[in-house]
């Protein structure tokens, strides 16, 4: 029996994606047709990004789950009509992307790498051993980010919602924990989910906890940072530098000041891009669970909203 | 019995090792009078950097063995007076400083790190498992940052003169091995010591068999660069990028096309900078192992010359 997946993504993505996903349909050995149109009584699963206009879920009575093709999913988590189970992308090669970009802007702040010589004059940076990276947030990413770091010789903390334990990672939870981390951090990566409690978590109150000089990575979420809060900090001399890849606006408008300040440095949301080989060989393989009976992996949870 | 250890470094270098060695020596329980003037028929080691006037080592009849403080000793190595045994300087934080140093600029590379975005287009580099990185030399240092590579995900080869086998890491040996590791290099690190053998390893034929757009990073020596070649690959368009830590005349003379080349980064000799601290205690423990009938640790080869 023809499976029926409907690819409901943004504009241009069918063309990325097509050849892909049918590739790992049957690499799987399931039989999908994947299409951008259907009725929604047909379809069995829903492949799914916010850049499309499909809002009400109802009507798809037959569909067995939705996979984003995005990690982050609060552009879909609270939409009432949504009573199928929703998966998060997992895409190890989004992993491996977002540990190369923090591992690579962590040492470009280590090393000073935005200044380089000009004259013969020896500046020796510390060792790894002797710079404190900290982490918001200890999920998938947030983990592999931080024990990259580690592995290189970095001192590494990390905080989250609820207690996690990580191999080389001083973990800490809770409000205080969050103090902790952050009055030890040189350098902070923020990778936490966009959540209500979330919002604005890097805020006058928690930016001047940080050590005087330290610099800001944010590849998670563009609403755990308040802006205004954050331009204030870097302009008063607390913080260092801040490397900033979301944004609550995007793409950022032109007239933002984050553009044009001289201690920001901005990314165009690409730490961590999905890519289409990658996610349709994790989407074919959670189709395929699906279909053998099995749980659905990286089921979203709607209480926690990730 | 009181040791006699005659310090024969840099001027100012005295007052940053003193009290490391010191406690270092103490740390072994070993009995040593860290001195910068003795009567040559008492010393019983010599600590030696060649920015010293110490030149002629046949005086030193009881010296037992000359500790480099430098990890390169081609300034001293072909001293005819030099009889005594010579341990090359391997330190810990020097190896763990360079794989810093390299790692950093080969993300730096990867991640096109010095073109920061002015707007919203989104440049998604290719995952490291993508990029190509070529070793000349797998010695102490270049093993260490080839496998700190490997580990971040990176296509790692290396070549270096005899065969060597390093875990993760395609070695390569030879005049035809050297072809192979140039020819499949997007991002090329020289960590070869300077012998007869390796001057000049980068000239206008080695460069041109370099894939178009490599990027070079050279904190080995600069002995191993053909600077002319060099210039000339990079105005011609061929190779992409340098990174360049060390050179034939240091400090780099302030009129030097590097300083002003926009392909071309110069960082003033600090890849690899020794620390007092852990390179005191190196010493001592060679010291101590010598004292004990043991053999010296990371004795020189006079006849490869390193």
């Amino acid at each position: 029996m023809t499976l029926t997946a409907l690819f409901a993504a943004g504009e241009g993505d069918f063309a990325e994606y097509e050849a892909p996903l049918r590739a790992a349909f049957e690499a799987c050995g399931l039989d999908v047709a994947v299409v951008t149109e259907a009725a929604p009584d047909q379809v069995d699963y829903i492949i799914y990004a916010p850049a499309n206009p499909l809002q009400d879920f109802t009507p798809f009575t037959r569909c067995r789950a939705v996979l984003s093709l995005w990690a982050g999913v609060e552009r879909i988590v609270g939409n009432p009509t949504l009573t199928q189970p929703l998966a998060r992308m997992v895409d190890p090669s989004l992993t491996q992307g977002m540990v190369e970009y923090v591992t690579g802007h962590v040492l470009r702040y280590h090393l000073g790498l935005d200044r380089p010589a000009t004259d013969w004059t020896p500046i020796v940076p510390p060792l790894a051993q002797d710079r404190r990276v900290g982490f918001l947030g200890l999920g998938e990413l947030g983990r592999a980010c931080a024990q990259a770091l580690a592995q290189l010789g970095f001192q590494v903390a990390g905080w989250s919602r609820t207690p996690r334990e990580v191999a080389g990672i001083a973990c800490h939870h809770g409000d205080e924990g969050l103090r902790a981390v952050l009055e030890r951090s040189d350098i902070l990566v923020t990778l936490l989910p966009n959540t209500p409690a979330t919002a604005n978590i890097l805020n006058a109150d928690t930016l001047a906890m940080l050590p005087k000089g330290a610099r800001i990575i944010n590849p998670g979420r563009g609403s755990l940072v308040d802006d205004t809060a954050l331009l204030a900090a870097l302009d008063s001399g607390h913080i260092g530098g801040a490397t900033l890849d979301v944004f609550r606006i995007e793409p950022l408008p032109p007239e933002h000041p984050y553009w044009a300040h001289p201690l920001v440095t901005v990314t165009p949301h690409i730490a961590a891009a999905t890519r289409p080989e990658t996610a349709s060989q994790v989407i074919a393989r959670n189709v395929a669970r699906v279909e053998a009976g099995e749980t659905l992996l990286h089921e979203v949870s709607r209480k926690a909203g990730y």
